[in-house]
């Protein structure tokens, strides 16, 4: 499941150069939650929700419009239909009509990307979906499907995700480009996975650890486990958050001390 | 509102041939409504529900693959989102929201008409919202803003709809094509408008009487109005209804008078 | 999971009566799918649709009537939110929201089953829901405890369901009546199980079987598994389907045949 | 539509009393609106959103829990079913519909509020539908419809709305209390009705007016047009808001100088 693995780094066997992803327009109708003005300052791609779990047509529409403004790389953020459960519960969902789900978002946002001067340049499974696609074969291959047929539209799209999910074996075996990503605010276990949500010490929140982490993984490819040892995690972006108190200014930190660091700041597409 | 006027015909003025639209897909999830297979056959213009009155994503692409195979056009049925109400309930829905949602619907049914081979070639808007832009300045011009942005994606599409309608007019002043359907199954005013369902007489039923309306429609632009007066309709489509028991062989009959009448019956675009 | 076992049955060791009970009012808004009207005129006991996998408050409220006027007692079928699956997708809702959306559901079928002069008399799980609850212990207790909440309007409820499902050991526990029910269109294995829809012979679709076995489940608790031996299938209910062509008129012929072997069939509140 | 009229106020001609509302339970699932919690330390009666525009199950239960522990009255803040639009677009529902969708959000709500020891007091309709039935017979007709058939659970219910709507007409007629509000920070009308939002000076912003203007309706059932002249409005509830950052401060504020001025705040049920 994960193909990360213990290693003393050397020197930095990456390419001095991150993506930063966030997800925005999470929002619906009256509802507001994520700051997408400022994290589009901030990320150089936008996972946009696309109207299954948050994302109105108007919200989709404004957050393309800025997005394009500010060069920010569109994505689309595919999920399970379920507004009530904000796309955070698992749901068997038959493939075809997981397949049939995926493409119809990606369509809708594609047309505001474009109407924006843009284009969708990736997916990213959201939520619960996020977490099945790591393990779960018969769903990881529908949201590959998916974005196959959505590909009528929008040409072959890289699919971003945890590095050794079963949703990056699939993409490849589909020849879409597999995008690995890394948190740095979660902690990792000596494996290489995420510790689950709701453990304690899952979530980082100390944000000087946080930014510590980001130019660790950046640079390096290299995170601490939650028990101390060095962990190789392969990643070409870095997911951010920004829907807590201080989430954007911790985003903004990351990215200076990013930059300070020497490492591009760009995307991966 | 109308531009049909009392005319005699002398000569047949339309050319010979006409467009035959139906509603399709208008199913959600387990249910069903319009024997869209049986449909296919009959008609060259089909109004795919896009999800917001009716039409799930798997049905969507179903209806495009069946479309595309027998080379019939794919349509945006676009609606106000009421899935509780089939769309047949006036919404005030702001004109920004009412653009996105539109595009939204638009976007998302190119993605499965390209991914078989074809694509959305007009909109038509449902129910309601079909009747509020006869006359609704406001949601009209919303409409065809939501046309425009989708046409990022589409190209410019045409709409089709009431001829007459306000909905025509600001397709017009945005230079998308505008174009006319009749109802062989619904009767008129002296003033050329629908008499309201609901209404006695509102609907032709006699099998006989919608199928010698049709070709005078088609062949002469002429129907009867309820008074008994002739009326001049111009119409480059008709709009055969799919959803009652027999609608699908009183369509195969219309277009087999059609035909055997030496009409064309093809697509209009 | 079951608590059914093989037997030779010497003499009916059952009461003869049993009820029947049927899903009802799952159409939405436009969309129809159960005869309710005929169906009421056979069954005992009416699962009414509350909502979140079908039925409409409108519908909720028409069916309610009609069963009140015909001695029929109603039940609420309760779901997961899911109108696009039908309710027919597992999900994992948190136990707590699971609770709260049982109340809901119960609780707004209650005013329409108080308002036709009748109650809300038990509570049945639907679809993915009901094949959840028959070993995930977790969901079934939040069930429970979503009667429990409803029981404030309703009083304590029985809860309908298969024999030796969780859910019932958990009703139990709560001191809420447990009610068995088996189906006579539905093959058993012998471990006492049903075999799952989709494999071969799942399904009885044999109407003189399905009417043997009826009688066979209600006089002598026995019915015969799909390896040919019998099995004792505990049930105070025989579940019937009115969703298909044909359904209704098997449904009479079942109650035909129970009347005419003497078996009284009465609602088991 | 506003019995409201102009008048020199000699005496206070009200009872020195007033009950205070406010919408409450207005996220949805991930989305949070209203702060609830501190809300419910100021008000006397809590308009509990039931599920249509905004208020999950698990809110309605939360909500209804923390207003029983402090003694403050809950009511079905009944809507549109339109969670796109947060129950702020008016809608053409058919009456039948409409009555029937009132009575289930009541029915819902009932549930929580009695589980939590508890019932539902009143009911008050929600944005668009409030709106509407301030003029639209058949809607405001419908509403009382809808409260009369969850009165078979409930009891009748006062009707909480705007003074001289055919709401209260309708409501009065079918023999349930009346029950007028004012706003203290909604500009009114020389006719007594409220500028429309979206009109210049229509909100009132300024903090201290607000309250003079909660103490001028609560002792004298006056308050000041924005043409200057005194306005009598009858109103035995004044509906704050808490749905904008200082909104529950300025509620405090009110409560308390409403206190100081020797009026007392309490539920009018």
């Amino acid at each position: 499941m994960n193909t990360a693995h213990n290693a003393h780094p050397s020197s930095p066997a990456h390419p001095a150069r991150v993506d930063l992803n966030a997800d925005l327009g999470e929002g619906f109708g009256r509802w507001e939650l994520t700051d997408d003005a400022r994290l589009l300052s901030v990320v150089t791609s936008a996972n946009v929700a696309c109207g299954f779990h948050a994302g109105d047509a108007a919200t989709m529409r404004r957050v393309c419009d800025l997005a394009a403004e500010r060069g920010v790389r569109i994505g689309a953020q595919v999920s399970y239909r379920d507004l009530a459960g904000f796309g955070r519960r698992a749901m068997d969902v038959p493939p075809d009509e997981l397949s049939a789900e995926v493409a119809y978002q990606i369509g809708a946002l594609e047309a505001f990307a474009r109407a924006a001067g843009s284009r969708v340049s990736y997916v990213k499974p959201h939520g619960a979906l996020y977490n099945r696609v790591v393990h779960d074969e018969e769903q990881a291959e529908a949201v590959v499907k998916g974005v196959l047929l959505a590909g009528a539209v929008t040409g072959p799209l890289p699919v971003l995700g945890l590095p050794g999910s079963l949703l990056h074996v699939m993409a490849e075996k589909a020849e879409l480009p597999a995008v690995p990503e890394a948190f740095a605010d979660r902690a990792y276990t000596p494996e290489g996975s995420l510790v689950p949500r709701g453990r304690a010490g899952a979530v980082i929140t100390d944000p000087a650890a946080v930014v510590e982490r980001s130019v660790s993984l950046a640079r390096f490819g290299m995170v601490t486990t939650q028990c101390g040892q060095p962990l190789s995690v392969r990643a070409r972006s870095l997911c951010l958050h920004g829907d807590t108190p201080g989430a954007v200014d911790l985003a903004r930190r990351v990215r200076g001390q990013l930059e300070a660091a020497g490492i591009r700041v760009e995307a991966f597409t």
